[in-house]
């Protein structure tokens, strides 16, 4: 039984604590957030511990891993704690809000035999591993084009996305990592950024974007995004080879079709957003965390990648902000 | 360059027509009716002959073959005058009123090597026929379950169903030569009729029914019926083996797909009635006619299918008015 | 918390644990199985006591409530002990292997409040539970041809065949219920049974089968059987109304679609089996038994629910054997 | 009936040859080709006269329209001579080799009321036609992103790829268009070229791109292309809009779907390429023209059409070669 402490009581922390707390080799035990009585609200009917610092988690001697859900710029500062403490972190992304951080998190780190997961939760999603496992066994020959269709159902408060280090590194981080997923290292960007909703227009971050990604082979990943989408949380996957093609559709709540004088074949909207359409993908990144740590095999999504992600969006910041220029990483 | 006459200038009648017309080969050189303008109205654009009497186009040996789109009581008298003028047929469905009349049609062929053809239009149906020659290929083993689900967009007027033999001699009638296109001679039939539809209450004729045919190696092919369907013509088949099933789905005008706020995916209406579903089955049923004559190969559907279908439909009308027992054929 | 006790550690005892496990108001405290050590394999992860007879289930004071899933033969004793115990039953499908327990388990249960469901799992699952929603909210208009597709992926032993009560008891009788589900009491039944699995030949059982079902207003129900289908657990529900049409497709793993040269758009197989397909349903299910539970609302589907299904089933099996003739009920 | 005089009777050539020969108020009387027997064999099944140079076309009283097949460095010379000649023209794309050509053009054309379509046959493709009206009509709002995927079954003979002006003016042109077509005047365009089949390594051109186009209202067309696709032609197109998305999937030759034990519901392949993928398109282009010349309305495409999807090609060319810079048009 692994027993987990949740820092942040957000959105995020409370999709983590379910999942922990369905998981039968895990529980939670402690949860942290400095606001008001969050910590106690999710705590509470979870007979967990509450409290306002995280540090009083690190400090706890049977919490045995961390789920880091706390804002961006202390992600590095609670992995080197969580890493001293002797325990094992479960980071959401981005891992920071610059990839100068790297060289701290490094140092942090140093000669400890940390166990850190970054939350790229999609790469657990069960179609887009599905595609993942078939290109990888060779079914369409190599990836020559992927197209990643990303779109959030709603733009976040205003205030989210002041805080938020821009669309690049909030929302298409995980595409980013998508991206990788199928391509392996990325080594050129080209981005352009849209602003279509007049209600973000003061915000100073694009609603919308277009990035062109290409790996060493000369593979292209593009990437569609949107902070608005009328019919639910758009995320779909195409993968393109020589031999054939792959294709991740957007998940609906059931198969139920409907069919009336003007139209048929009519399907229900797509899931609403990230914690219902990746629910499962959730789950099984805590599986795949939690065996790791039990096996002590390798754990993936690693730091590494997490900078790598966050290197190729601040490439494409810098394109979409210098006019769409190609930038070499 | 083969000369047709068309007999009868109603809705079937144009559509022969207009097949002829766009055939490299063919052309329609008289057209007979007896009502009205109707023979002037459709032979005057093609500058066809118009005739008011069928025996002046089989009088007229400027015409090779003929297109019987009379009413169904008069197909037998045609398919006899036609093969006495040496002129080939191709005769719309029903070819009967009652199965009766196959000995008079026989008696009436003796001795003379007619061509006919049936107009069993759904067999040359793309989707249909490549799902046949799937099931030849044995791709899915031999067909256990066949499933066709067949509904005219809406009722046709009611004096046409005082005269039209009933939803079994009239409709399903291309549904049961569906049926033994797939699986062969029919042994046995059950049937069950609605009454759904309260304007069509006094017609005395069914306008929906579910009918259970099978053959003698016990594969059984169930038919859905209905007079009405909101969304088009409906217009299903599905073949289940122990190795597979296909299924050919409804057509629709375009493949563009709707999604909004509160659905997805949402196709349009299906086409229309039977002249846009059919249209290309329509031109491969007059090439494959085409086709027999010049090659002077066996021609089918036959006039054996025809009256084989006739008996089904007839059985299907003892058992749904006996209140659904068996009918042995 | 509902404290549970399962009678019958077999498959549909192991589904019903699973599911109360992991309700948050359930636990399994109690199973009985006389088999070997079924019983203590079951109940030993889930820290359960184990019962070689349903009997001590029942003399349990500590258990609220049972699952049954012992034989059919027994399912009438069990729910009339369970009801004497003053515990609530949540019955599996058949209620018993004859309409002619009915007048037994009535006199058992003669004044006793006794709470039981029958275990008629698709009416929960989510797909069909929304097209029944689309239905009463009017959306088709009244029901007119419900058409159901439902197949297994294969054949059970046949020692199972055996004691099953016949393919319309065991496998169809789902069918019926949800026939009724969507179209109320069913007034007359007509019924083809199939051979085709000559390993089956010998079982006295058909092993496919269609059946025809129609309610008082005229509406018609179709189910299309089989015992085995090659591409996994075959189960689609089409609704029929004069104003438009509701289909719930099968359940895939993934929505992920190959796309090779010879072919395009290819999904993965159905879900298994019933385990998978409707592990939402079971999920459900229980839910809403507890919830009746505790609100002290009506239980459905109910004891009623289950004769009416298993006359159905009686009547379909009659009409098969005597040749399709249909059978009032 | 307008009567054509087909210039270059190669493989569009044909084509075009084949829409007249069907449209009722057109007729190819005359083809003009000067290699080998082309002209002869194209003109002989059509009853046409066979001449060796386009010129002799221009002076055949008898023709009222050319449609320009002639390799790409002609057109604009074929333009202004049937221009002069007084006949409409049908060119293909693209209308030049470089958009310097246009001076040349506009000159050539001066004080002549020239009646000139260009062959972008897409904007008559029934989906994406619907897909139009329906943007037209306000069903999404206004489009934020165009997502285009246009693939080539393989790519053409190397030979050809010599002389074509470069994938973005002889492949992509008709996306460019597409673009145009939704999204109004392009302003800026990003283009990234891929190599990755070996076999044209040596031809100095991309045999894959992204290319990225930007209106003045900020809206983004996404191109992805590739000179190969296993599965066949593959022509995609996506809008999406605030208020929901509207996409057209690719044609099959029917509707069949195949489930096996190991997948379900696999479609057939697409159409092989334009010839079968856009035959409706190359018929209602036809008529449109003919329509537009007898109505004496606006012809659409124009030659400003062409010009302007020449240089958003000029334009990803220096994007792809540039490395990725925005072109700013």
């Amino acid at each position: 039984m692994i027993r987990f402490g949740i820092i942040g009581a957000g959105r995020i922390g409370k999709v983590h604590a379910k999942t922990i707390t369905e998981h039968p080799d895990a529980e939670v035990i402690a949860v942290s957030d400095p606001f008001g009585t969050a910590a106690e609200d999710l705590a509470g009917p979870l007979a967990a511990k509450a409290y306002k610092e995280a540090e009083q988690i690190f400090a706890d001697p049977d919490v045995d891993a961390v789920v880091i859900g706390s804002p961006t710029p202390l992600h590095v500062d609670h992995i080197i704690a969580a890493a001293k403490a002797g325990k094992a972190a479960l980071c959401e992304k981005p891992i920071a809000m610059s990839s100068d951080e790297e060289t701290r998190l490094r140092e942090g780190l140093e000669g400890i035999d940390a166990k850190v997961m970054l939350g790229f939760n999609r790469r657990f999603d069960p179609s887009f591993k599905q595609m993942h496992d078939l290109v990888e066994a060779g079914e369409i020959g190599p990836v020559e084009q992927l197209t990643i269709i990303s779109r959030d159902p709603a733009a976040p408060p205003k205030d989210y996305i002041a805080v938020s280090g821009g669309i690049f590194k909030d929302m298409t981080i995980h595409d980013f990592d998508t991206a990788r997923y199928f391509l392996g290292p990325i080594v050129s960007v080209q981005a352009t950024g849209q602003n279509l909703d007049p209600d973000l227009a003061d915000t100073g971050d694009f609603d919308a974007a277009v990035i062109i990604l290409k790996n060493a082979a000369g593979a292209v990943a593009t990437i569609v995004n949107s902070r608005h989408c009328a019919t639910g949380y758009d995320q779909r996957l195409e993968a393109f080879g020589p031999k054939g093609m792959l294709f991740a559709d957007n998940v609906r709540a059931t198969t139920v079709r409907l069919s009336k004088d003007h139209y048929s074949d009519s399907a229900g909207p797509y899931l609403d957003f990230f914690l219902e359409r990746y629910a499962d993908a959730y789950a099984i990144e805590l599986s795949t965390f939690i065996e790791a740590l039990r096996d002590g095999t390798e754990i993936s999504p690693s730091i590494d990648d997490a900078f790598a992600a966050l290197k190729v969006a601040e490439a494409a910041e810098k394109s979409a902000r210098g006019g769409g220029e190609t930038i070499i990483l």
